[in-house]
């Protein structure tokens, strides 16, 4: 787990306002739970498996309840509908939070990290996962990610593939073909024959898993891919973000139809940990067994999640961060001397109701102590008030980084805002 | 611990965003640490007593490391600023994030809740105090909660009278004048005689607690008074929220200097289950001993922190969330029938495109049921979209609530902004 310094916080900030903005412009109302929840529901999600225990903070409260800190945000908007059954439907959510996973931590790999989700519960209408979708394609847009690439397939299709082919235990082989990425395809050929698929059906699950377009699908199976084409067509300009792709598995998780997987491009691949593969900056599915898993009716739901701490390492390494605030701090008003430090604070108490993020010194420092103090903030402006400042109501604004100083007013503080970036 | 549905959060959201922008103005840079941190970190505040395990949520990781969750922002500040000993000083941070206490949960109290601090870190002067309190008193003020009550004290001021009088442990003696509230004069008087102070040190103790004004102090004592003087001149118009009251303790946590405690009128004293005394919204102190106890060295330090949850609690009460948003959604654009549904699609992605939250049906309902879902949600505005509006390109903006309707051009979408309240 690591602490976010004000300098990384002012980046989370700006990337979560945006995520938040963009999510609720689409409907998708906040919600919040608690971050521990029963151990019961957190391994509902796995079929009960006592192996998630190895993965999750998992621990007995004093009652001696076993309890967890919760590792995604699906669970827990499962556990509230099933818990709520009164909500109109669809009932459509956004929570951005923290979420714990007991990982090896690594480059791109936290304990503790913000997912960023939306979903909608409630209806088996591919508008409903065209939703977060487009609200996704916004997002990284207008974070300045367009090449984001989501490739996209349906669990339906897969299936029903895997099963046209005459295998059993689809579950099996598509635990192997998750593993593409990886191992690549000697490897997924090499383990299905472990797994004793025959080399005929395992040459059609090669060809199958490499095909790029809906039309060559259809070719092998129909099932789903109304509801991919469905979906792409309502991505309108941000169509060509979208690649088909029958390799995609996303996991053994709860997913039943429509899938995604975001990533952005592959230059950082090795920096990841994931080896060859691309990092996965968000992910999409739609899960309409999940309610039931935990202990309610069956109610379709669709929905995704944006890896934030991705996000901003992502947006980091592409400079998109470049001149940066690195802090809240708009203006630092320097005093000559103690003398004029009621004058200095009045004038910051004017900036602060004009709504100017702006500080004066609580040291007692020396004029150049306070532009040091200033300077190692990274705050962007200073004004130095003197006697001669006082009395004429004139001071300069100067910019930190160029050094430019501009004339102010000091009965006319509100101009200041012109003459900042 | 409790969930926030969409109602909660948007009330939670909205006074979140006035207390970050406010913290934010005056300077305070955002901050965030892991929600977990060292047992050994987490009992270090108080003075490394095993009890505190029972109030904290402890338990031991895969790793068996003792491990907690916090329960204040203010210990890993400590811990934050002694690993990161670079830091400019003043060292100015916000910190707000939920914290957890494994406390019997009772009306106003949750075992997971949402505290927002704001900390001076490196400065001795009360200029540094005054920079919380000031920003404490505007965030009240524009929430509406003008008559917030500052009871200010000082510690040294406490310390050095409780002494004066021949008292050798005055942290005793704090610890009975801190039950006032909860047990009266005459419980205090009680339980210092069976503390085995005298009738007479007794009698003085009463009277002094009792002072509620700084120069009636000084004819006992004069340590910390100037502190507190300067502070409440630096408070200018919120000068008279303040109330100099000799009696205010501030528990045995951590403080060394000047104290405040903020509390809302008296009328929910019983809902919050804190029998006759004011209920706490805020709370304020100097602790320049902190950072030496966490193991760094003695670095003075200030700030305080807002009860989140109990100002939106007592907001509620108080009728000030009267006709506030239930969702984020402010337009249902309802298709007359699935044939427009195209168009309604395209309308609502041009309003989503204005900044403008809008939905349309997810479900293939008829008219009245997506009208019916438009109203349970609290969704303010609907227009309807049927042939006749495609093809005079002109609709109707209706009111929910008032049932009030507007003619709107559907090639001038953005005129409906000035529509909308």
């Amino acid at each position: 787990m690591k602490d976010s310094p004000p300098e990384e916080m002012l980046k989370q900030q700006f990337v979560i306002d945006v995520i938040r903005r963009i999510y609720q412009k689409y409907g998708f109302d906040p919600l919040d739970t608690p971050a521990l929840e029963d151990w019961g529901l957190l391994s509902a999600k796995k079929g009960g498996g006592e192996e998630i225990k190895q993965e999750i903070y998992y621990f007995k409260d004093k009652s001696d309840r076993e309890v967890g800190l919760r590792f995604d945000l699906t669970v827990p908007l499962a556990r509230f509908f099933v818990n709520n059954p009164k909500l109109p439907l669809p009932f459509k959510r956004s929570h951005i939070a923290k979420v714990w996973r007991y990982d090896r931590p690594g480059a791109m790999r936290w304990r503790e990290f913000w997912q960023a989700d939306a979903d909608t519960v409630g209806s088996d209408n591919p508008l409903s996962d065209a939703e977060f979708l487009r609200a996704a394609c916004e997002i990284f847009y207008e974070l300045g990610l367009n090449d984001v690439v989501f490739r996209i397939n349906n669990r339906k299709t897969l299936q029903a593939f895997v099963e046209s082919i005459g295998v059993k235990d689809y579950v099996d082989v598509f635990r192997t073909i998750d593993k593409l990425d990886k191992m690549g395809k000697d490897g997924v050929e090499k383990e299905l024959k472990e797994k004793g698929v025959n080399q005929d059906k395992i040459k059609k699950i090669l060809e199958f898993i490499e095909i790029k377009n809906l039309k060559n699908v259809r070719q092998y199976v129909t099932e789903g891919v109304d509801e991919i084409e469905k979906i792409l067509d309502l991505m309108g300009e941000y169509k060509n973000n979208f690649q088909v792709d029958m390799s995609l598995v996303r996991g053994l998780e709860y997913y039943t139809g429509p899938i995604c997987e975001m990533s952005l491009g592959e230059k950082y691949g090795d920096a990841f940990g994931v080896g060859s593969s691309l990092p996965t900056v968000a992910c999409f599915g739609r899960f309409d067994t999940l309610t039931e898993a935990v202990g309610g009716k069956k109610i379709p739901a669709t929905g995704g999640s944006i890896g934030v701490d991705r996000v901003i390492f992502i947006m980091e390494k592409r400079g998109l961060f470049k001149d940066f605030p690195k802090t809240v701090t708009k203006i630092f008003v320097i005093s000559v001397n103690e003398n004029m430090k009621n004058d200095v604070i009045s004038i910051v108490n004017k900036f602060r109701k004009l709504g100017i993020s702006s500080e004066f010194d609580l040291m007692g420092r020396s004029l150049s102590k306070q532009l040091d103090y200033a300077s190692s903030r990274g705050i962007p402006y200073v004004i130095v008030i003197g006697e001669k400042e006082l009395k004429s109501k004139k001071a300069k604004l100067r910019d930190m980084k160029t050094g430019e100083e501009k004339d102010i007013l000091l009965n006319k503080l509100d101009d200041v805002k012109k003459n900042m970036k």
